[in-house]
Protein backbone atom coordinates (compact mmCIF):
# COMPACT_ATOMS: atom_id res chain seq x y z
CA UNK A 1 0.00 0.00 0.00
CA UNK A 2 1.15 3.41 -0.84
CA UNK A 3 2.39 5.25 2.11
CA UNK A 4 1.40 9.09 2.03
CA UNK A 5 2.67 11.88 4.41
CA UNK A 6 0.96 14.80 6.09
CA UNK A 7 1.64 18.13 6.88
CA UNK A 8 -1.24 19.61 9.39
CA UNK A 9 -2.36 22.54 11.43
CA UNK A 10 -4.40 22.53 14.10
CA UNK A 11 -6.15 24.58 16.91
CA UNK A 12 -5.36 22.10 19.84
CA UNK A 13 -8.20 23.87 21.69
CA UNK A 14 -11.50 21.61 20.86
CA UNK A 15 -9.23 18.36 21.36
CA UNK A 16 -8.00 16.05 24.28
CA UNK A 17 -4.40 16.05 22.22
CA UNK A 18 -2.65 14.18 19.70
CA UNK A 19 -3.42 10.82 20.35
CA UNK A 20 -6.93 8.94 19.69
CA UNK A 21 -8.35 8.08 22.94
CA UNK A 22 -11.63 5.50 23.43
CA UNK A 23 -13.89 8.26 25.02
CA UNK A 24 -12.66 11.94 23.60
CA UNK A 25 -11.98 13.80 20.21
CA UNK A 26 -8.31 13.97 19.34
CA UNK A 27 -6.61 15.34 16.72
CA UNK A 28 -5.34 11.79 15.57
CA UNK A 29 -8.96 10.34 15.69
CA UNK A 30 -10.78 12.99 13.93
CA UNK A 31 -8.13 12.32 10.89
CA UNK A 32 -8.73 8.98 10.76
CA UNK A 33 -12.59 9.27 10.53
CA UNK A 34 -11.63 11.45 7.46
CA UNK A 35 -9.61 9.18 5.94
CA UNK A 36 -12.49 6.82 6.14
CA UNK A 37 -14.44 9.13 4.66
CA UNK A 38 -12.47 8.08 1.55
CA UNK A 39 -10.96 4.36 2.35
CA UNK A 40 -13.42 2.74 4.89
CA UNK A 41 -10.55 0.29 5.82
CA UNK A 42 -8.04 2.71 6.59
CA UNK A 43 -5.25 1.50 8.95
CA UNK A 44 -3.85 3.99 11.40
CA UNK A 45 -2.36 6.86 11.51
CA UNK A 46 0.80 8.42 13.17
CA UNK A 47 2.36 11.25 14.23
CA UNK A 48 5.33 12.93 15.05
CA UNK A 49 4.71 13.80 18.19
CA UNK A 50 1.98 13.65 20.64
CA UNK A 51 1.10 16.98 21.44
CA UNK A 52 -0.91 17.18 25.20
CA UNK A 53 -4.81 18.56 25.29
CA UNK A 54 -5.01 21.91 24.20
CA UNK A 55 -1.68 22.33 22.37
CA UNK A 56 -1.70 23.42 19.18
CA UNK A 57 0.21 23.11 15.43
CA UNK A 58 0.84 24.71 12.91
CA UNK A 59 3.52 21.71 11.27
CA UNK A 60 3.00 18.31 12.78
CA UNK A 61 3.08 15.65 10.41
CA UNK A 62 1.83 12.61 10.21
CA UNK A 63 1.99 9.22 7.73
CA UNK A 64 -0.27 7.03 7.03
CA UNK A 65 -0.38 3.78 4.53
CA UNK A 66 -3.61 3.91 2.17
CA UNK A 67 -5.24 1.15 -0.36
CA UNK A 68 -5.14 3.67 -3.34
CA UNK A 69 -3.25 5.65 -5.41
CA UNK A 70 -4.09 8.84 -4.66
CA UNK A 71 -3.07 11.93 -6.04
CA UNK A 72 -1.81 14.98 -3.41
CA UNK A 73 -3.93 17.20 -4.14
CA UNK A 74 -7.09 15.89 -4.83
CA UNK A 75 -6.11 14.10 -1.37
CA UNK A 76 -5.71 17.03 0.69
CA UNK A 77 -8.76 18.34 -0.99
CA UNK A 78 -11.09 15.54 0.23
CA UNK A 79 -9.50 14.94 3.40
CA UNK A 80 -9.86 18.95 4.50
CA UNK A 81 -13.42 18.37 3.17
CA UNK A 82 -13.87 15.35 5.29
CA UNK A 83 -12.34 17.52 8.35
CA UNK A 84 -14.94 20.21 8.48
CA UNK A 85 -15.87 22.32 10.38
CA UNK A 86 -13.37 20.97 12.62
CA UNK A 87 -10.09 23.75 13.11
CA UNK A 88 -7.82 20.65 11.55
CA UNK A 89 -6.58 21.21 8.23
CA UNK A 90 -4.19 19.53 5.99
CA UNK A 91 -1.21 21.65 4.31
CA UNK A 92 0.13 19.33 2.26
CA UNK A 93 0.68 15.84 1.45
CA UNK A 94 3.15 14.09 -0.39
CA UNK A 95 4.00 10.17 -1.48
CA UNK A 96 7.10 8.84 0.19
CA UNK A 97 9.04 5.45 0.51
CA UNK A 98 7.34 2.39 2.56
CA UNK A 99 10.03 2.97 4.76
CA UNK A 100 9.65 6.53 6.19
CA UNK A 101 8.30 7.24 9.24
CA UNK A 102 7.09 10.22 10.66
CA UNK A 103 8.09 9.93 14.26
CA UNK A 104 11.61 7.78 13.96
CA UNK A 105 12.56 9.59 11.12
CA UNK A 106 12.29 12.88 12.54
CA UNK A 107 15.62 15.05 12.97
CA UNK A 108 14.50 17.61 14.76
CA UNK A 109 11.48 19.05 16.20
CA UNK A 110 10.99 22.63 17.07
CA UNK A 111 8.53 24.66 19.34
CA UNK A 112 6.79 27.64 19.42
CA UNK A 113 5.79 29.38 22.76
CA UNK A 114 3.61 32.34 22.91
CA UNK A 115 2.73 34.77 25.73
CA UNK A 116 1.04 37.69 26.03
CA UNK A 117 1.88 40.11 28.89
CA UNK A 118 -0.65 42.52 29.93
CA UNK A 119 -3.14 42.95 32.90
CA UNK A 120 -6.27 42.99 31.38
CA UNK A 121 -7.75 39.31 30.71
CA UNK A 122 -7.22 38.61 26.67
CA UNK A 123 -9.75 39.05 23.86
CA UNK A 124 -8.54 38.31 20.02
CA UNK A 125 -6.06 36.08 21.56
CA UNK A 126 -7.54 34.31 24.43
CA UNK A 127 -6.87 30.16 24.16
CA UNK A 128 -4.07 31.08 21.88
CA UNK A 129 -1.23 32.69 24.07
CA UNK A 130 -0.35 32.34 27.58
CA UNK A 131 -1.90 35.17 29.32
CA UNK A 132 0.97 36.83 32.15
CA UNK A 133 0.48 40.05 34.13
CA UNK A 134 4.12 40.88 35.40
CA UNK A 135 6.56 42.60 32.69
CA UNK A 136 9.01 39.88 31.97
CA UNK A 137 13.01 40.72 32.00
CA UNK A 138 13.92 39.25 28.29
CA UNK A 139 17.56 39.09 29.18
CA UNK A 140 17.20 37.45 32.35
CA UNK A 141 15.78 34.82 30.47
CA UNK A 142 18.14 34.41 27.84
CA UNK A 143 20.44 33.93 30.40
CA UNK A 144 18.86 31.25 32.06
CA UNK A 145 17.36 29.47 28.99
CA UNK A 146 21.69 28.97 28.19
CA UNK A 147 21.69 27.47 31.12
CA UNK A 148 19.25 24.83 30.05
CA UNK A 149 20.88 24.59 26.26
CA UNK A 150 22.86 21.44 25.19
CA UNK A 151 23.17 17.75 26.93
CA UNK A 152 21.62 17.04 30.31
CA UNK A 153 19.42 14.94 32.49
CA UNK A 154 15.92 16.79 32.41
CA UNK A 155 13.85 14.55 35.22
CA UNK A 156 13.30 18.00 36.79
CA UNK A 157 11.82 19.32 33.26
CA UNK A 158 9.75 16.20 32.38
CA UNK A 159 6.15 14.94 33.18
CA UNK A 160 6.27 12.18 36.05
CA UNK A 161 4.06 10.27 33.37
CA UNK A 162 6.95 10.76 30.64
CA UNK A 163 7.50 7.11 28.88
CA UNK A 164 10.68 7.70 27.98
CA UNK A 165 13.22 5.14 28.50
CA UNK A 166 15.90 7.83 29.24
CA UNK A 167 15.68 11.41 30.88
CA UNK A 168 18.52 12.91 29.29
CA UNK A 169 17.81 14.95 25.73
CA UNK A 170 20.48 17.52 23.98
CA UNK A 171 18.47 20.83 23.52
CA UNK A 172 19.57 22.29 20.54
CA UNK A 173 18.57 25.95 20.82
CA UNK A 174 16.22 28.44 22.96
CA UNK A 175 15.51 31.97 21.46
CA UNK A 176 13.60 34.16 23.14
CA UNK A 177 11.81 37.28 21.54
CA UNK A 178 9.63 40.21 22.88
CA UNK A 179 8.03 42.40 20.66
CA UNK A 180 5.56 44.99 22.16
CA UNK A 181 3.75 42.96 24.60
CA UNK A 182 4.28 39.75 22.92
CA UNK A 183 6.94 37.40 24.20
CA UNK A 184 7.77 34.06 21.95
CA UNK A 185 10.02 31.17 22.92
CA UNK A 186 11.71 29.41 20.52
CA UNK A 187 12.81 25.59 21.05
CA UNK A 188 14.29 23.05 19.02
CA UNK A 189 16.25 19.72 19.66
CA UNK A 190 15.62 16.31 18.02
CA UNK A 191 13.04 15.06 20.35
CA UNK A 192 11.45 16.24 23.71
CA UNK A 193 10.07 14.89 26.98
CA UNK A 194 6.59 14.77 27.90
CA UNK A 195 5.95 18.22 29.13
CA UNK A 196 9.25 19.90 28.62
CA UNK A 197 9.05 22.59 27.01
CA UNK A 198 6.17 24.01 29.01
CA UNK A 199 7.89 23.38 32.29
CA UNK A 200 11.32 24.72 30.59
CA UNK A 201 9.07 28.03 29.85
CA UNK A 202 7.01 28.21 32.81
CA UNK A 203 10.41 28.17 35.01
CA UNK A 204 11.88 30.77 32.74
CA UNK A 205 8.43 32.90 33.52
CA UNK A 206 9.89 32.50 36.98
CA UNK A 207 12.90 34.36 35.87
CA UNK A 208 11.66 37.33 33.97
CA UNK A 209 9.31 37.88 36.39
CA UNK A 210 12.00 38.44 38.96
CA UNK A 211 10.76 34.94 41.34
CA UNK A 212 13.61 32.75 40.40
CA UNK A 213 17.22 33.78 39.64
CA UNK A 214 19.75 31.69 36.75
CA UNK A 215 20.93 30.14 39.74
CA UNK A 216 17.84 28.77 40.98
CA UNK A 217 17.32 27.27 37.50
CA UNK A 218 21.03 25.64 37.43
CA UNK A 219 19.46 24.05 40.85
CA UNK A 220 16.54 22.88 39.37
CA UNK A 221 18.57 20.88 36.93
CA UNK A 222 21.22 19.77 39.14
CA UNK A 223 18.25 18.13 41.19
CA UNK A 224 17.10 15.80 38.97
CA UNK A 225 13.08 16.14 40.74
CA UNK A 226 10.33 16.72 39.47
CA UNK A 227 9.09 18.83 42.59
CA UNK A 228 12.28 21.09 41.74
CA UNK A 229 10.39 22.44 38.48
CA UNK A 230 8.57 25.71 37.86
CA UNK A 231 5.43 25.65 37.62
CA UNK A 232 4.78 24.37 34.30
CA UNK A 233 3.27 26.86 31.64
CA UNK A 234 -0.41 26.32 30.11
CA UNK A 235 -1.19 24.19 26.57
CA UNK A 236 -2.57 26.81 25.00
CA UNK A 237 0.57 28.62 24.19
CA UNK A 238 2.22 25.68 22.68
CA UNK A 239 2.73 25.34 19.10
CA UNK A 240 4.30 22.40 17.19
CA UNK A 241 5.91 24.88 14.14
CA UNK A 242 8.26 22.17 12.66
CA UNK A 243 9.23 18.45 12.11
CA UNK A 244 12.67 18.25 10.37
CA UNK A 245 13.77 15.38 8.45
CA UNK A 246 17.02 14.58 6.58
CA UNK A 247 14.98 15.02 3.36
CA UNK A 248 11.87 17.80 3.36
CA UNK A 249 8.92 15.23 2.52
CA UNK A 250 7.23 18.13 1.30
CA UNK A 251 9.58 19.52 -1.25
CA UNK A 252 7.25 18.92 -4.24
CA UNK A 253 4.53 20.43 -3.05
CA UNK A 254 3.20 23.59 -4.72
CA UNK A 255 0.28 24.77 -3.30
CA UNK A 256 0.51 27.75 -0.76
CA UNK B 1 -20.53 64.61 37.41
CA UNK B 2 -17.15 64.16 36.26
CA UNK B 3 -16.27 62.45 33.11
CA UNK B 4 -14.21 59.55 32.63
CA UNK B 5 -13.10 58.99 29.21
CA UNK B 6 -11.88 54.86 28.54
CA UNK B 7 -9.68 53.05 26.30
CA UNK B 8 -11.47 49.47 25.07
CA UNK B 9 -10.35 45.70 23.58
CA UNK B 10 -12.37 44.00 22.20
CA UNK B 11 -13.29 40.58 19.79
CA UNK B 12 -16.10 42.04 17.70
CA UNK B 13 -17.59 38.08 16.67
CA UNK B 14 -20.40 37.90 19.57
CA UNK B 15 -21.64 40.74 19.35
CA UNK B 16 -23.54 42.93 16.90
CA UNK B 17 -21.36 46.07 16.44
CA UNK B 18 -20.83 48.89 18.58
CA UNK B 19 -23.57 50.25 18.87
CA UNK B 20 -26.69 49.98 21.50
CA UNK B 21 -29.50 47.77 19.93
CA UNK B 22 -33.13 46.72 20.98
CA UNK B 23 -32.66 43.13 20.74
CA UNK B 24 -29.52 42.72 19.75
CA UNK B 25 -26.15 42.53 22.04
CA UNK B 26 -23.74 45.10 21.45
CA UNK B 27 -20.06 46.30 22.72
CA UNK B 28 -21.87 49.60 23.99
CA UNK B 29 -24.71 47.99 25.44
CA UNK B 30 -22.40 45.30 27.16
CA UNK B 31 -20.04 47.89 28.78
CA UNK B 32 -23.34 50.21 30.14
CA UNK B 33 -24.91 47.04 31.70
CA UNK B 34 -21.47 46.77 33.82
CA UNK B 35 -21.03 50.31 34.30
CA UNK B 36 -24.46 49.85 36.26
CA UNK B 37 -23.21 46.89 37.98
CA UNK B 38 -21.86 50.48 39.60
CA UNK B 39 -24.09 52.73 39.21
CA UNK B 40 -27.87 51.74 38.45
CA UNK B 41 -28.62 55.13 37.17
CA UNK B 42 -25.55 55.53 34.63
CA UNK B 43 -26.23 57.85 31.72
CA UNK B 44 -25.06 56.97 28.11
CA UNK B 45 -21.74 55.55 27.42
CA UNK B 46 -20.64 57.66 23.99
CA UNK B 47 -17.98 55.85 22.02
CA UNK B 48 -15.60 57.61 19.20
CA UNK B 49 -16.11 55.15 16.30
CA UNK B 50 -19.25 52.62 15.90
CA UNK B 51 -17.83 49.92 14.85
CA UNK B 52 -19.91 47.27 13.03
CA UNK B 53 -20.77 43.73 13.03
CA UNK B 54 -18.12 41.68 13.35
CA UNK B 55 -15.73 44.28 13.47
CA UNK B 56 -13.00 44.23 16.31
CA UNK B 57 -10.80 47.25 18.36
CA UNK B 58 -7.93 47.22 19.96
CA UNK B 59 -7.97 50.72 20.77
CA UNK B 60 -11.60 52.22 20.75
CA UNK B 61 -12.02 55.28 23.23
CA UNK B 62 -15.42 56.06 24.94
CA UNK B 63 -16.42 59.03 27.43
CA UNK B 64 -18.91 58.74 30.03
CA UNK B 65 -20.41 60.91 32.97
CA UNK B 66 -20.58 59.08 36.61
CA UNK B 67 -22.14 60.40 39.98
CA UNK B 68 -19.11 58.92 41.74
CA UNK B 69 -15.67 60.04 42.55
CA UNK B 70 -13.87 56.89 41.37
CA UNK B 71 -10.34 56.20 41.37
CA UNK B 72 -9.33 55.26 37.41
CA UNK B 73 -7.69 52.20 38.81
CA UNK B 74 -10.40 51.15 40.99
CA UNK B 75 -13.24 51.38 38.06
CA UNK B 76 -11.39 49.39 35.57
CA UNK B 77 -11.15 46.90 37.82
CA UNK B 78 -14.32 47.28 38.66
CA UNK B 79 -15.74 47.73 34.93
CA UNK B 80 -13.71 44.53 33.95
CA UNK B 81 -15.16 42.67 36.51
CA UNK B 82 -18.58 43.17 35.68
CA UNK B 83 -17.93 42.70 32.00
CA UNK B 84 -16.43 38.86 32.16
CA UNK B 85 -16.76 36.59 30.74
CA UNK B 86 -17.51 39.20 27.36
CA UNK B 87 -14.58 39.14 24.95
CA UNK B 88 -14.39 42.88 26.19
CA UNK B 89 -11.59 44.35 28.31
CA UNK B 90 -11.08 48.11 29.27
CA UNK B 91 -7.61 49.01 28.90
CA UNK B 92 -7.28 52.19 30.70
CA UNK B 93 -9.28 54.94 32.29
CA UNK B 94 -8.66 58.78 32.89
CA UNK B 95 -10.90 61.96 34.74
CA UNK B 96 -11.16 64.02 31.76
CA UNK B 97 -12.90 67.68 31.71
CA UNK B 98 -16.34 67.99 31.32
CA UNK B 99 -16.43 69.07 27.77
CA UNK B 100 -14.13 65.87 26.47
CA UNK B 101 -15.96 64.37 23.52
CA UNK B 102 -15.05 60.81 22.48
CA UNK B 103 -16.28 61.37 19.09
CA UNK B 104 -16.02 64.98 18.29
CA UNK B 105 -12.54 65.81 19.83
CA UNK B 106 -10.95 62.86 17.68
CA UNK B 107 -8.51 64.12 15.56
CA UNK B 108 -7.45 61.29 13.90
CA UNK B 109 -8.51 57.49 14.00
CA UNK B 110 -6.63 54.34 12.77
CA UNK B 111 -7.88 50.58 11.39
CA UNK B 112 -5.50 47.73 11.15
CA UNK B 113 -7.27 45.42 8.46
CA UNK B 114 -5.49 42.00 8.35
CA UNK B 115 -5.49 38.92 5.61
CA UNK B 116 -4.06 35.76 5.76
CA UNK B 117 -3.18 34.54 2.33
CA UNK B 118 -2.88 30.83 1.97
CA UNK B 119 -4.91 27.77 0.05
CA UNK B 120 -6.43 26.02 3.31
CA UNK B 121 -8.98 26.82 5.41
CA UNK B 122 -8.07 29.34 8.67
CA UNK B 123 -7.77 27.38 12.31
CA UNK B 124 -5.94 30.15 14.91
CA UNK B 125 -6.99 32.79 13.21
CA UNK B 126 -10.43 32.34 11.99
CA UNK B 127 -12.77 35.09 12.91
CA UNK B 128 -9.58 37.23 13.13
CA UNK B 129 -8.08 37.87 9.76
CA UNK B 130 -9.80 37.66 5.86
CA UNK B 131 -8.78 34.81 4.41
CA UNK B 132 -7.51 35.14 1.21
CA UNK B 133 -6.41 32.29 -1.22
CA UNK B 134 -4.87 33.71 -4.40
CA UNK B 135 -1.50 35.13 -4.09
CA UNK B 136 -1.45 39.12 -3.68
CA UNK B 137 0.89 41.23 -4.96
CA UNK B 138 1.59 43.75 -2.32
CA UNK B 139 3.54 46.40 -5.14
CA UNK B 140 0.66 46.25 -7.14
CA UNK B 141 -1.98 46.94 -4.01
CA UNK B 142 0.66 49.59 -2.80
CA UNK B 143 0.19 51.76 -6.08
CA UNK B 144 -3.85 51.44 -6.19
CA UNK B 145 -3.59 52.50 -2.65
CA UNK B 146 -1.66 55.60 -3.80
CA UNK B 147 -4.52 56.91 -5.57
CA UNK B 148 -6.99 57.03 -2.75
CA UNK B 149 -4.94 58.97 -0.50
CA UNK B 150 -5.56 62.50 0.21
CA UNK B 151 -9.20 64.59 -0.14
CA UNK B 152 -12.05 62.65 -2.81
CA UNK B 153 -15.54 62.18 -2.99
CA UNK B 154 -14.90 58.57 -1.51
CA UNK B 155 -19.31 57.78 -2.43
CA UNK B 156 -18.01 54.76 -4.38
CA UNK B 157 -16.26 53.73 -0.70
CA UNK B 158 -19.25 54.12 1.31
CA UNK B 159 -22.45 52.00 2.26
CA UNK B 160 -25.78 53.23 1.25
CA UNK B 161 -26.61 53.62 4.72
CA UNK B 162 -23.99 56.22 5.81
CA UNK B 163 -25.61 58.87 7.78
CA UNK B 164 -22.74 61.39 6.89
CA UNK B 165 -23.47 64.61 5.49
CA UNK B 166 -20.62 64.42 2.95
CA UNK B 167 -19.07 61.80 1.46
CA UNK B 168 -15.64 64.14 1.08
CA UNK B 169 -12.94 62.60 3.06
CA UNK B 170 -9.09 63.28 3.54
CA UNK B 171 -7.16 59.92 4.00
CA UNK B 172 -3.98 60.69 5.59
CA UNK B 173 -2.43 57.42 5.18
CA UNK B 174 -2.43 53.97 3.74
CA UNK B 175 0.42 51.85 4.38
CA UNK B 176 0.66 47.99 2.95
CA UNK B 177 2.79 45.42 4.57
CA UNK B 178 3.51 41.82 3.95
CA UNK B 179 5.22 39.21 6.36
CA UNK B 180 4.88 35.61 4.96
CA UNK B 181 1.11 34.88 4.57
CA UNK B 182 -0.07 37.96 6.85
CA UNK B 183 -0.86 40.74 4.60
CA UNK B 184 -1.80 44.23 6.78
CA UNK B 185 -3.17 47.76 5.58
CA UNK B 186 -3.11 50.79 7.91
CA UNK B 187 -5.42 53.41 7.14
CA UNK B 188 -5.57 56.55 9.14
CA UNK B 189 -7.87 59.81 8.50
CA UNK B 190 -9.68 62.51 10.46
CA UNK B 191 -12.77 60.34 10.14
CA UNK B 192 -13.87 57.25 7.56
CA UNK B 193 -17.26 56.94 6.17
CA UNK B 194 -19.41 53.63 7.03
CA UNK B 195 -17.94 50.98 5.65
CA UNK B 196 -14.98 53.17 4.40
CA UNK B 197 -12.59 50.87 5.26
CA UNK B 198 -13.70 47.25 4.35
CA UNK B 199 -14.94 49.01 0.86
CA UNK B 200 -11.33 50.29 0.49
CA UNK B 201 -9.73 46.98 1.38
CA UNK B 202 -12.08 44.87 -1.02
CA UNK B 203 -10.85 46.85 -3.75
CA UNK B 204 -7.40 46.27 -3.29
CA UNK B 205 -7.56 42.94 -2.67
CA UNK B 206 -8.92 42.74 -6.23
CA UNK B 207 -6.20 44.67 -7.47
CA UNK B 208 -3.56 42.02 -5.52
CA UNK B 209 -4.97 39.77 -7.02
CA UNK B 210 -4.83 40.42 -10.41
CA UNK B 211 -8.88 41.11 -11.41
CA UNK B 212 -8.35 44.89 -11.28
CA UNK B 213 -5.85 47.32 -12.38
CA UNK B 214 -4.80 50.65 -10.95
CA UNK B 215 -6.79 52.21 -13.55
CA UNK B 216 -9.43 50.45 -12.65
CA UNK B 217 -9.39 51.88 -8.82
CA UNK B 218 -8.96 55.51 -10.75
CA UNK B 219 -12.47 55.08 -12.61
CA UNK B 220 -13.96 53.41 -9.83
CA UNK B 221 -13.28 56.53 -7.40
CA UNK B 222 -14.24 58.91 -10.23
CA UNK B 223 -17.36 57.00 -10.39
CA UNK B 224 -18.66 58.36 -7.49
CA UNK B 225 -21.06 55.36 -7.91
CA UNK B 226 -21.31 52.80 -4.92
CA UNK B 227 -21.62 50.05 -7.66
CA UNK B 228 -18.80 50.62 -8.84
CA UNK B 229 -16.76 49.81 -5.93
CA UNK B 230 -14.87 46.02 -5.60
CA UNK B 231 -16.47 43.92 -3.33
CA UNK B 232 -16.26 45.12 0.27
CA UNK B 233 -13.62 42.89 2.74
CA UNK B 234 -15.27 40.96 5.69
CA UNK B 235 -15.72 42.31 9.02
CA UNK B 236 -13.61 39.41 10.80
CA UNK B 237 -10.60 41.41 9.54
CA UNK B 238 -11.42 44.59 10.84
CA UNK B 239 -9.75 46.65 14.16
CA UNK B 240 -10.10 49.97 15.11
CA UNK B 241 -6.58 50.04 16.69
CA UNK B 242 -6.20 53.64 17.66
CA UNK B 243 -8.65 57.50 18.76
CA UNK B 244 -6.17 60.07 18.65
CA UNK B 245 -6.41 63.55 20.23
CA UNK B 246 -4.60 66.69 20.44
CA UNK B 247 -3.79 65.39 24.56
CA UNK B 248 -3.90 62.08 24.88
CA UNK B 249 -6.28 61.47 27.69
CA UNK B 250 -4.41 57.97 28.73
CA UNK B 251 -1.24 59.68 29.26
CA UNK B 252 -0.85 59.52 33.15
CA UNK B 253 -2.46 55.78 32.86
CA UNK B 254 0.74 53.62 34.60
CA UNK B 255 -0.98 50.20 34.01
CA UNK B 256 -0.04 47.56 31.21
Amino acid sequence: MPRYVLKIDYHGGPFHGWQRQQAAVSVQGQIEAALRGLEPDLDLVYGAGRTDAGVHATGQVAHVDLAGDWDPYRLCGALNYYLKPDPIVILAIARVDDAFHARFDANQRRYLYRIRVRRQRLTHDAGLKWHVKPALDVAAMEDAARLLIGTHDFTTFRSTQCQARSPVKTLDRIEVTMQGEEVEFMLTARSFLHNQVRSIVGTLERVGAGAWTSADVTAALAARDRAACGPMAPSEGLYLTDVIYAQDPFADWAYG
